[in-house]
C-alpha cells in the first residue's frame, strides 16, 4: 500500500516515515488477531479488504470528494451528530485514538494518568500519521467527559474543532431544550463550513442514510443472539469500527450482505464456536480501531463475545431517527429524542444504562459481563460499582478490567478472564 | 471537647471512636502546622477558636437552629447557591472532604485512582465522622467534574441530594439561560425542603449577606498585595476555609476586625515575612480543611504565599452579586451573572482563569507560580499547559505540583519547592 499513495500522504502532510512505522505494526497485528480466526463468514471478506485500505482507498475517496468542494469533519463521539453533518454534503468520520502508537507523543505534553483514548488522538494529531485528521476540515468535540473536553482546546490549536455542549441530566425538559439549541448551533456551523444550506429535505434524506446504517448494524447485532453466534465477538467489534469510517451507502449494502450468510448460518445451525462456549458481554468503554486487545483475549480464553455495550456497540445503533413530521425542527427535535437514548456514562443518574445492561445480557444470552473501562476514565470506572450491583440483582457475575492499551497487563487479564469464564462453568454446570 | 459534645455526636448517629481518633489527629496537625507559626496577628484567636470548636460548638449551633425547625444544606462547590440557601432560612455548611482519614474507607468501594477530595467526602459520609455530613438535611451537588458528578449517585444512597447541572461552555447566552433555570429548580427544591418561600426581599437580603462576607475576605485578600505581607498563606487559606462553615454574620464582623489588626500592621510595616522572601501564588484545586500541606511545605521553605487562585481563595469572592433590579427574576440574573465569572477549569475554553491568573499575580505581585492539581483532576491538570504558557509569557516561572492528601511526597515537594525558591531568588539576584 505504502507506495501507491505516497503522493496522497506527502500532501497531506503526514509524517511518512512514522506512518509507514504504524502501518508495520498494524499490518502484522491484524493478521495475528484477525486472519488466523477460523470459520470466519466469507463476506468478511469486504471488511478484511477495508481495514488493508483503511488508511490508503479511503483516503483517497475522501480527498476527491474534498477535491470537488465537499468538506470532512472528524469526530470521537456517538453523540457528534452525523445526519446534519451528512445533510450539508460533508462526510463525518471517526477519528484516530486506539492505538498505544501514538501515546508516548501525547505525553511530551498531556499528563500521563489521563485516559488512553484521549491520549492517543491527541498524539494522532501532533505526530501527523492519521490520515483521517490530516484530512478534517473540521473536528467536532463535545463536553462528555472532562478529559476529552480539555485537550479538544489544544487539539483547536492544530486543527478548528468545535465543542458540542451534552446536557448531563438526562431526560429533562430543559436538557433537551438546550441540546436542541446546541444542535442549531452546530447547523449553522456546519452550513457556515459547507456553504451548503441543510434543508428539511436534505436532513430528512440523511437521517434515512443514517438510519439504515444503524439497521443494518442491529440487524448484524440481533443475530448474536443465536447460540452459537454465527460470528466472533472480534469480527462484529470490527465492523462496528469500521461503521465510523467507511462510505455509508457502501458500507449499509455490505454489513446486509454479511447478514444474508449470517442468517443462512444460523438456518444451517453454523456458528463460530461450540455451543457449550461461554457467552460473554462486554460493557464500557468506546474501542476505537485497532483496540482489539480484551476481545482477542476474551476469544482466545474461550469466550463467545456477543455483545458490545459500547458506543462502538449497542449504544450507537439500538435506536433510530423516528421524526413526527417532516419540517426541520421536527426532524432536530426527533435526533434530540435519539441522542438523549444514549446510555452514555457522563450522565447523572444513568439508571438507563443498567437497565439497558440487565436487557441486552437477557436478550443475547449473556452468563457473564466484562466490565470494560480505559484508565483514568471516572465515568465509567465510577458507574461499574452500579452496574456490578444491577448484575448481582439478575445473578450474573462481572469481572472489572481497567486497561490502557499497552500490552503489558494481558497476560494478567487473561488470567482473569480464564478465572472468571470457570465461574461461569461452574455455575452452568450446577 | 470530646466530653462535652459526646451527647450530640452520638445523637448524629457518628461513629465515636473513629470520630475521636480523626479529632486526636486534628489537633496535633493543628498545633504543628498553625500555632508554631511566629508573629501570627492577635486576632487569629477567633479563627484558632473556630477550629478548636469546628466539631463542636458549630455543630451544636447548626443543630440548635435545626431543633427550631431551620435547614442545613451541605456542599463542596462554589456553585452552591448560597443566597439562594440563606434566604430559605437554611444554612449551607462546607463538608468533610480534606483529610486522607476517610480515603481508606472510601476505597474499600469507589476506585482508588479518583481524586483525594472525592474519595474524602465519600469516605467521609460512609464511616460517619463528618459532622457536617450528618448535621445536613440535604445535599447540593453540582456537575463540575465527573468524579463528583458520579460520586454524587452513591453519596445520594446515603443522604438525600440534589444536583445542579452547570453549563460548561461559559458566556454564552443559552448557558446563562439554562443555568436560570437551574437556579429556579434549586429553588422549587429548597423551598419545598424548608417550606419557606423566596421573596424577592429576603433573597435580597441574603445577597446583602453573602456579599458582605465575599468583601470581607476581598479586603483581607487585598491586603496580602503589601510588601511584607501582614498575614501568613497559611493564616488566610484558614479563614477561606472556615468561610465555608462559620456562621457569616459573625465570621464577617471577625474577618473585618482582623483586617483593621492588618491595616494597622500595614501602616507600621510589620509582616510575617522579611521583605526579601519570595513571593508566591498558588493556583489551582480547592483545598478543603485541614489540607494545608502545599503551604505549610511552602512556607517552612521560605516563601510568602500571597494569593490561593483557587475555589477555596478569590474564585470566591472576587465579584459579589450585583443586582440590576429588585424582583425575583433580576436577583437571579445577577446570581447567574456572578456565578458565572467563577473561572473554574470544568469551562471550556477557559480564558478566563488564564487573564485571572496573570492579573492576580501583578496585583499581589507573585514572583512565581506553584500549580496546584489533585491527583486524578483531568480538568485542573490539563488546563495547566495552558496556564503555564500564559505565565511564560509573563516572564513568570511555575512550578506544577500534583499530588493527594497522604505525606508520602512532603519530602518530594519540598525538595522541589526549595528548587524552585532558588531559581526565583536568583531571577531576582540578576
Amino acid at each position: 500500500m505504502s507506495e501507491k499513495y505516497m503522493e496522497m500522504w506527502k500532501n497531506l502532510g503526514m509524517d511518512i516515515e512514522k506512518h509507514n512505522q504504524l502501518l508495520g505494526i498494524l499490518g502484522q497485528y491484524y493478521t495475528a488477531v484477525y486472519l488466523s480466526q477460523k470459520n470466519r463468514p466469507k463476506s468478511m471478506g469486504y471488511f478484511d479488504f477495508v481495514v488493508s485500505e483503511i488508511h490508503g482507498l479511503r483516503i483517497k475517496e475522501l480527498n476527491d470528494q474534498r477535491a470537488k468542494g465537499n468538506k470532512v469533519v472528524g469526530a470521537f463521539c456517538i453523540y457528534a451528530p452525523e445526519e446534519l453533518t451528512y445533510a450539508a454534503n460533508a462526510t463525518m468520520v471517526g477519528l484516530c485514538g486506539g492505538a498505544d502508537f501514538s501515546v508516548p507523543d501525547a505525553e511530551a505534553i498531556l499528563p500521563r494518568n489521563l485516559c488512553p483514548l484521549i491520549k492517543s488522538f491527541y498524539g494522532f494529531k501532533l505526530n501527523r500519521t492519521c490520515p483521517y485528521f490530516q484530512s478534517s476540515d473540521l473536528v467536532v468535540g463535545e463536553t462528555t467527559c472532562d478529559g476529552k473536553k480539555k485537550v479538544y482546546e489544544l487539539v483547536n490549536e492544530l486543527i478548528p474543532t468545535y465543542v458540542l455542549e451534552i446536557p448531563h441530566k438526562p431526560d429533562t425538559q430543559k436538557g433537551k431544550e438546550f441540546w436542541y439549541k446546541e444542535l442549531e448551533a452546530f447547523q449553522a456551523e456546519i452550513e457556515k463550513l459547507t456553504g451548503n444550506k441543510i434543508t428539511a429535505e436534505k436532513l430528512k434524506a440523511s437521517i434515512e442514510l443514517i438510519n439504515n446504517k444503524r439497521k443494518a448494524l442491529k440487524r448484524l447485532q440481533d443475530l448474536r443472539a443465536k447460540n452459537p453466534s454465527p460470528i466472533s465477538g472480534l469480527d462484529a467489534l470490527l465492523i462496528f469500527q469500521i461503521s465510523f469510517n467507511d462510505d455509508p451507502v457502501r458500507f449499509t449494502a455490505k454489513v446486509n450482505e454479511l447478514c444474508e450468510e449470517l442468517e443462512e448460518r444460523v438456518h444451517n445451525g453454523v456458528g463460530v464456536t461450540s455451543k457449550d462456549a461461554p457467552r460473554i458481554m462486554i460493557s464500557g468503554c468506546p474501542m476505537a480501531i485497532p483496540n482489539w486487545k480484551l476481545h482477542s483475549i476474551a476469544q482466545a480464553a474461550g469466550a463467545s463475545v456477543v455483545v458490545e455495550e459500547s458506543c462502538v456497540g449497542t449504544r450507537y445503533f439500538t435506536d433510530v431517527v423516528e421524526p413526527k413530521g417532516e419540517s426541520l425542527h421536527d426532524l432536530l427535535w426527533a435526533i434530540v429524542e435519539k441522542y438523549s437514548q444514549i446510555p452514555c456514562a457522563c450522565f447523572t443518574p444513568n439508571n438507563k444504562r443498567l437497565d439497558s445492561i440487565t436487557t441486552l445480557a437477557k436478550q443475547f444470552g449473556a452468563q457473564g459481563v466484562i466490565y470494560y473501562t480505559l484508565q483514568n476514565c471516572h465515568d465509567y470506572n465510577v458507574e461499574g460499582i452500579k452496574v456490578e450491583r444491577a448484575l448481582k440483582v439478575e445473578g450474573l457475575p462481572m469481572l472489572k478490567i481497567e486497561t490502557d492499551y499497552t500490552m503489558g497487563d494481558s497476560e494478567q487479564i487473561k488470567t482473569r478472564v480464564e478465572a472468571f469464564l470457570e465461574i461461569i462453568e461452574g455455575k452452568k454446570a450446577h
